[in-house]
C-alpha cells in the first residue's frame, strides 16, 4: 500500500467544443469531470499497475464532495480530511486542437485542519510502504509541509517521494525525501540554472541533493529522463514519440518511482518502468490513465544510459 | 406575488483574471457564483422593487444545490423542482477588458419531473398576479412548454410575460401570452425581418402578434425599446447611456414589465419604468441587480414617444 499526498486535491472539469472565442458566448458541448491533483492522479496509476494506493489531503464543499464520490467509484482509498472551505476545480477548456486550463486559486486550509491532517498522516503513513508528496500548497498549510510530512515518514522507516515546485519544493528538501521528481523548468527555476544539456542537468540536480534530496530524478518530456542517485548517474528515453495527453505523464513516472521505492528495486529497473509508464500515460485518455499494452510493450525497448 | 419561471436555472459562475490566454495555464483570481438564469434574475429585480418573487423551474445535483442555497440567501421564494440531473453552470471569464461566456448544456428533464413541474406549476400560478416564462428550455422539456403554462396562467385568470427566443418563443406564441418581450436580435432571427429601424421593429412585432403575442416589446440595448400593443405603439430611451454590466439588463426590463402587468397600470407608465430599471441595472454590478436610485432618478427624464 503507498500513501499519496494531495494537499491542493481539485474537481477537473473538461468542457469540450470545437471553437472558443474569447470575448463571445460559447455553447460547451461536453462537461465531463473527476478527481485530480497530482496525488490523486499517482494513486490511480498504482491502482491501474495492482498497488493499492490511499488518497489523503483535503477535501471540502461540493467540489470536495465531487472528489470524494469519483475516487470512491474509481476504487481509490479515501482518506481525505474534510475542511470547511470550499475545494478548488481546474477547468480545462477542450477544443478540437487546443487545450486551455483555468485554475481556481484552493481553499483556506485552518491550522486546525492541518493540525488534524498530520495526526492522520502519520497514522497512515505506518501502514505503508512509501508515500508520494505531490503538487501545490493550498492556502494556509505551512510552507515547510512537504519538509514536516517527509520527516515523520522517515521517523517511522517509511521512503517518500517529493514532487512539487517552487518554494513547497525547495522547503520540502529540508526533509530530506528519497526521490524528488522535478521537471526540467522546475528545477531551472528553483536552482537559477540553464537546465537544457545533460551536464546542466547533472549540476542542477547535484544542488538539490546538496539541499536535502537523497536522488533526483529529472523528467524532461519526450526527453526522457535523467536521474542523479547513490549508485550513479542515469539518461534514459523512451524509445519513441507518444503522441497524445502529456498531461499527467510526470504523475504516472511517480508513480512508478513510487514502487520502484517501496520495493527497494535497483535504480536501473525503477528508471525503465518509469520511463515506460510514462510514455504509456501519454498515450492514455486523460490524466492518470495508462494504456498497461503500451507499458509493456516499452517496457522491453527502454534506452537507459549510464553517465 | 409574481411567479417566476426558469426551466433551465444556471449556477453562474464568474472567474476573474487579468489576462486570459487560450492555449495555455491561467491562473483564476477569485471565484464568485451565484444562481441563474433569467427568471431568477427577475426574481432578484421584483424583489429589490419590494415585489415579492417565486422562483420556479428545475435544479439538481450539486449545481442545483448551489443554486437553491444562494437564493435561499438572497431571500429569494424558491418552488424549484427537484430533478434527477445536473443543473448547467455558466462560466462567465471576466478579464480587465474583456468577458467570455461558457454556457453548459443543461440537464436532461424526464417525462415525469415536467409533469411534476406542471402540476406544481398550476397550484403556484392560482396566487400570483402575473407569471414570467424565461429563458432556454432544457433537453427533455417539450417545446411547446411556453404555451402549456401560459394557457394554464391564463385559465386561472393570471396574465403572463414571455420573454424567450428561437423554437422555444415560436412554440410559445401559440399560449396566447399577454407581453412577449424578445431584443431586436431575437425578433430578427424569428421572423426573418431586419429589425434595425423603427419601421422594421414595427413590422416584425405586427408578426408576432398574429402569431398570439398581445402586446410585444423589444428591447434594443442602449437604443431603448419599442412596444406595440392594443392601446398604441411607442419608442422610448433612457436619457443616458449608461455604462457597466449590460447582461441581465433584459431580465430587470421585464420584472418592470411583469410588474406594470401584475398591477394593470396603462403602458406610458410600465415603459417609463422598464427603460428606467434597464438603465439601472446597466449600473449595477451584477445580473438582476438594480441601483434603486439611478431608478428613481431616471424615470422622471425618460423620453417616450407615440407613434
Amino acid at each position: 500500500m503507498i500513501l499519496t499526498v494531495t494537499l491542493n486535491a481539485a474537481l477537473d472539469v473538461t468542457y469540450s467544443l470545437d471553437h472558443a472565442k474569447l470575448g463571445g458566448v460559447n455553447r460547451v458541448t461536453a462537461v465531463s469531470s473527476r478527481a485530480g491533483g497530482k496525488g490523486i492522479n499517482v494513486a490511480r496509476t498504482l491502482a491501474a499497475l495492482g498497488e493499492a494506493g490511499i488518497i489523503s489531503g483535503f477535501a471540502g464543499g461540493a467540489a470536495g464532495r465531487a472528489i470524494r464520490e469519483d475516487a470512491a467509484a474509481t476504487g481509490l482509498l479515501d482518506r481525505l480530511t474534510p475542511i470547511a472551505g470550499e475545494s478548488r476545480r481546474t477547468l480545462t477548456i477542450a477544443e478540437r486542437d487546443r487545450v486551455t486550463l483555468l485554475n481556481e486559486p484552493g481553499p483556506q486550509v485552518s491550522d486546525q485542519e492541518w493540525k488534524r491532517f498530520v495526526e492522520e498522516f502519520g497514522l497512515l503513513a505506518r501502514d505503508c510502504r512509501a508515500v508520494v508528496l505531490s503538487g501545490s500548497l493550498p492556502p494556509g498549510v505551512p510552507e515547510d509541509a512537504y519538509a514536516v510530512l517527509a520527516r515523520m515518514a522517515k521517523r517511522a522507516s517509511v521512503p517518500s517521494l517529493l514532487d512539487a515546485d517552487g518554494e513547497a519544493l525547495r522547503a520540502g528538501l529540508r526533509g530530506r525525501p528519497e526521490v524528488v521528481k522535478p521537471n526540467a523548468d522546475e528545477l531551472a527555476s528553483l536552482t537559477g540554472r540553464p537546465c537544457r544539456t545533460v551536464s546542466e542537468l547533472v549540476a542542477a540536480a547535484g544542488d538539490l541533493r546538496s539541499a536535502g534530496a537523497e536522488a533526483v530524478v529529472v523528467t524532461r518530456g519526450p526527453g526522457g529522463l535523467l536521474a542523479a542517485t547513490d549508485e550513479g548517474t542515469w539518461v534514459g528515453a523512451a524509445p519513441q514519440h507518444m503522441s497524445g495527453n502529456a498531461t499527467g505523464a510526470g504523475d504516472a513516472v511517480a508513480a512508478a518511482l513510487a514502487l520502484g521505492l517501496a520495493d527497494g528495486r535497483p535504480w536501473p529497473d525503477r528508471l525503465t518502468d518509469a520511463l515506460a509508464i510514462g510514455a504509456a500515460a501519454v498515450a492514455g485518455a486523460l490524466a492518470g490513465d495508462v494504456d498497461l499494452d503500451v507499458y509493456r510493450r516499452l517496457r522491453a525497448c527502454v534506452r537507459l544510459e549510464k553517465l
